[in-house]
């Protein structure tokens, strides 16, 4: 294992201390790191809180901020948040509107989110992402997974809330922007996770993984590797299928990197993608390609697609200032 | 070599079509991608073009757009663009005011934006940076490389140009950044060039490359893997020993890495690096934590210190709008 890193057991404090140091005008680190927050809250806000394993950088403390946001909660690597941290963000940066949380569905995400509700007391909504069409029950899942479109549901919640949206209403935004969006990925190879100190799986030099979950859990299926045009149709295919005649319309479309693949092969994907969703009737009103929910250092990446109202367009493009996400300000 | 390609003559132009149909607002290719431009120009103002060997993504074409360059050339993977790119590009996009080339010091990058120029006939300066303080002669250099640093020399000289400044200020400011800019880089692994289809260079289970090229070419030495603060120190001690006395006061930093490492292990070297700075009286006024300019899927990180007086600080915080670099609007 190659990486830069000091010790094991200090790779997320001192990941996480690089990201408040670099960012000092925005981010904050709570005691302990178990969360991170804005450095300026917003009172009278609904505030949003996220969080889960660690590895997925940016995602999610890199989306604290302006826009986006109030905290996240950091697990060690693949690793659920544990309650007390959930409590201590909500606490934190509640601003008397109520909190939501936005968690991935992963069964201990999904409980530990749920406890640290119970334990805090406070008005809380909790919105579930489950995005991911390769896989229904999954190695860590009941239902579907959560993957890379959580941060279009981050970030068009995260605008509706900046703009004074109720907590219903968010609640019920975020259930709809989730359900409007789906996602597919694919490995071509492994990441290696910290204290394992090795790969997380075996993969041959001509295979790849299709379908491939965000902590390198197993896909759809295990394939020799192919054509970036025959991969996009598989992904394209994939989303639309499940889209069914909801394909039909304007789209934000995510190309995201898994941490080790390099921006001239996600452009080039998105370059295949563009005509097979097109071809579904999907319009690209709005893009981004980039490594935004990665797999620590795993090559591959993932397609995400969201059907979007003007509304949902309109929320994307108001202005955002966080650490992986900015524009307008 | 595992990529997401379709065939290596086309890796290139199929990348830079997704680049431009992932940006329509903001980016156009010229024919066949000879250069990319920005979609809308702005007449009255020097035109800054730069480019390069392919493979540094976002590096240039990445930095198209307002407030940062006007064009850029990429030449194919690893390899200068050839004088008739710059020759056309200079002639899209001259606004009347002079042009001014921003180019790496390769050998074969100063000889064919030279050639480009003689071939234009039209008011042209150029500033040539050589910030990477790892060698003096080197395999593609006579005299120090070209490197991350710049990207900081694009934004600041991007932004003075947007801010109407003459081509004889913009030629002497950009002068003056690469000469206040150091860089310093490490690989971990090497990339694989797509024609090549095999690494570059072999480097073993437990080593780095110290001192690195862009290009995965020598650098001083070849080491035993080493702690994130061990290499951190290495590479903050070569900067500041080569600025001396000059690294003392305000500082852009950029903590960048080379396609292959994630944001988790950049945030983590960021943290390292921060106090080594400090220590030679470097003051961290602004920082920048991403891969900016990569070496394909090559695993590692560069470390660029830019000595900012208050115009350059300001400069660097106007505004800029390009696909890989944006703020304040």
């Amino acid at each position: 294992m190659k990486k830069f890193i000091n010790g094991i057991d200090s790779v997320l404090s001192e990941s996480l201390d690089g990201l408040c140091v670099a960012h000092p005008d925005l981010l904050v680190a709570g005691p302990e790191h178990k969360f991170i927050r804005r450095a300026e809250l917003k009172p009278g806000k609904v505030a949003l809180i996220s969080g889960g394993g660690s590895g997925h950088e940016p995602l999610h403390a890199g989306f604290v901020g302006q826009g986006m946001l109030d905290a996240a909660c950091p697990g060690q690597v693949f690793t659920a948040p544990t309650p007390d941290q959930m409590m201590e963000a909500a606490e934190a940066v509640d601003g008397g509107a109520g909190l939501l949380f936005i968690v991935k569905n992963y069964e201990g995400d999904v409980m530990n989110f749920d406890m640290g509700r119970e334990m805090s007391g406070r008005t809380i909504e909790t919105v579930i992402t489950n995005d991911d069409v390769a896989v229904e029950d999954s190695l860590y899942t009941t239902g579907r997974r959560g993957v890379a479109g959580t941060m279009i549901v981050e970030k068009i919640v995260g605008a509706a809330a900046e703009r004074g949206m109720s907590l219903g209403e968010l609640k019920a935004l975020g259930d709809a922007v989730n359900e409007a969006t789906r996602s597919m990925g694919v490995a071509l190879t492994s990441c290696t996770v910290p204290a394992a100190g090795k790969p997380t799986f075996e993969i041959g030099d001509n295979e790849m993984e299709m379908g491939v979950g965000i902590h390198g859990e197993p896909g759809r299926r295990r394939v020799a590797m192919m054509s970036a045009d025959a991969i996009a149709a598989e992904l394209s295919e994939a989303i639309c299928g499940d889209l069914g005649e909801a394909a039909n319309g304007n789209a934000i479309v995510l190309l995201n990197g898994f941490g080790g693949t390099p921006a001239m092969e996600l452009y080039l994907m998105f370059n295949a993608v563009k005509p097979l969703l097109e071809k579904h009737g999907a319009r690209i009103a709005r893009s981004l390609v980039g490594s935004y929910v990665t797999s620590l250092d795993m090559a591959g990446c993932s397609l995400t697609v969201s059907m979007a109202s003007d509304e949902m367009l309109a929320l994307w493009d108001d202005p955002v200032h966080t650490a992986a996400l900015r524009w307008g300000v």
